[in-house]
């Protein structure tokens, strides 16, 4: 079969409809016949159940799978994302064939290609769920589609987190809602997905502490006389030594129990933060802001380090001696950060590795702190 | 026992000596007697087995385990990584401490704390062999100290993998060599230590190759119709389907293949580098530099954007079909990066999680690439 396209849409008849949208899932109706988006042509040249384009543009010239793909026509990344969830069995409509106007489709077109990624609000493809087509209202994945060498802002992430807690009225008929997903397609073309979901931020430690006093000494504080409670209940600081005194507290743990008034040291709190800025820079402000935020939902931050985090957690803690799996990794960012693609890959695939939950805090300069999770999906 | 302190060393008598070098490897014999660096001394107050140091700047003042780790006399970074040694059973001196003279001295003093690590080239500490001291000239490793906070450049990487394959004469009495360590000191003190190593890089893969022709998309090259042997045996590409053709190439292993007249391209082996910087950038030309070094050695790369590295490689690979476990995973990096110990950590964790070795690539302008391997030890 061979079908024209004007440089937006391939356009079929009725016939066209039956076999490709009625039996397989391509494209949308329009007019009694079938709209195509490039993204699906490609794919049906690929397989080879088109045989050509007809260039609408060119006086219609053919056009081949290989001419179209390097053509500006389509993304080949879009292509990739496309082809390899066709591969796993599921229905898929590109959202610029859903969205209601040209200018829309236009906004929608390329994205993934680009050298910074900004997502648009509802995604490069609705996925549905397994078995179901475009033919129904149900909707298990929006996927937003990018290269490893584009740029991807926070905000994008926000963006796609949010898709997945809107309550509106195309969710998964099971009622599992909408998962939010970012397909990375790397230089060899693989397809890596990755659900981006707000997570809740909820725990249960909270235990009364006396107020202590301390020394600073150049990255740390110790506190030689500290009550049990601190260390050994709340989780605040390490032991030195093995007869668990004196006690020697981080300057994050330091400066936020000195903001509360629960711990004295020469100079102040001021000292402590003036202390951690001139090593830290705004990364200690950040990372203070996060701190804080946690402990306040009744989660104890500990050092990441040896995981290249910022902090594990530990959402209930009741005596150290009793202490489970650290839940989360938690690396802080400002709230204007862009990502690597490579860069979530590695954090994503660490967490998986030691079985942590990869959560994301997106500091802002004078408001509060957005959470985010990242996780590896298999569709 | 209370011993004077000049703001430099600690000295004691005979008796102070048969206790303390004698017995238990601290100091070094000096005039008969002994004399101790700060960090030795700061182990002995915190352990009680010194009371007070004398302070002789003011008079005699008595300085405590909290007051003397409180002054700038003694790195506190440089005292965790002391204490956590002594703590596992070894004898370790303070390199400052075998150093010839004063100046010498002072160039070893403190580095750990500074923001930027450049490592001097004897390391912070010596470390005996199990069961071994100061007392033989025997060598396990050779131990730089720094804070989580500092940054480490890669020449300071270089001299610390430098000092493992020094064939001087102190190295280990079992002929096992000196290895170089890195040992990063967390915020919450703890300490991990990182091998820093030169590796060989070797492989076997070496296969003839028919040149071919492609096409450039946006981001790939699509060979229509390639010989088996470029992805079946020599691993270049990856078939776009499963039926084997056609094989599209990344940017790095086209341009790779161009420069080598093996890959025929509209615009040739040029358009492929500029299409490669227009994304990429410099990382592009680093990247193929790496590329092709690791080719000349008989390696396979792969890309490693699943583990958030440039590469995973194979060493021998006769048929695709027959395919081992990937053995390095190789970060390409510019010759004068300079590291964040966190990065560090996240790196080699990740590395260590899926059985891989960790290799730096740090690629010069108009020079040859740099290897080095780092590796989480446990001494």
């Amino acid at each position: 079969m061979q079908l024209p396209f004007d440089g937006d849409r391939v356009r079929g008849d009725n016939a066209a409809r039956e076999q490709f949208y009625d039996a397989r899932g391509y494209g949308t109706p329009r007019d009694g016949g079938v709209e195509l988006a490039p993204v699906e042509a490609a794919h049906l040249l690929f397989r080879g159940d088109l045989e050509h384009l007809l260039d609408r543009r060119s006086g219609g010239e053919p056009l081949d799978f290989e001419s179209f793909l390097a053509s500006n026509a389509v993304s080949e990344v879009d292509f990739f994302v496309y082809k390899e969830l066709r591969d796993r069995g599921f229905y898929l409509s590109p959202t610029e064939l859903l969205a209601g106007d040209d200018a829309d489709r236009r906004e929608h077109r390329g994205n993934a290609d680009r050298r910074e990624h900004e997502a648009n609000g509802a995604g490069d493809f609705v996925v549905y769920p397994r078995g179901d087509g475009p033919w129904n209202d149900t909707v298990a994945y929006r996927v937003w589609t990018v290269s490893e060498r584009a740029d991807v802002t926070a905000g994008t992430l926000q963006r796609i987190a949010a898709c997945g807690s809107e309550a509106d009225g195309a969710s998964d008929a099971d009622g599992g809602g909408i998962t939010g997903v970012l397909a990375v397609v790397d230089e060899e073309s693989e397809v890596t997905y990755l659900a981006v979901e707000e997570p809740t931020i909820a725990g249960s430690t909270y235990h009364d502490l006396p107020a202590v006093a301390g020394a600073l000494l150049s990255d740390r504080v110790l506190v030689t006389d500290p009550p049990d409670a601190l260390h050994d209940r709340a989780f605040y600081g390490q032991p030195l030594d093995r007869d668990e005194q004196p006690v020697q507290l981080s300057l994050v743990e330091a400066a936020y129990l000195a903001e509360r008034g629960l711990l004295a040291v020469d100079g102040g709190g001021k000292r402590l933060v003036s202390r951690g800025r001139s090593v830290e820079g705004d990364r200690f402000d950040r990372r203070l802001r996060a701190y804080g935020a946690l402990r306040t939902a009744g989660i104890v931050p500990k050092t990441g380090f040896k995981f290249g985090a910022d902090f594990r957690t530990y959402a209930d803690v009741d005596s150290v001696d009793d202490l489970g799996h650290s839940e989360l990794l938690v690396r802080v960012l400002p709230a204007d950060h862009t990502f690597a693609p490579r860069d979530l890959a590695l954090d994503v695939r660490l967490a998986h590795g030691v079985r942590k939950q990869l959560v994301f805090a997106l500091t802002h300069v004078d408001a509060g702190t957005d959470w985010l999770t990242v996780s590896r999906l298999t569709p």
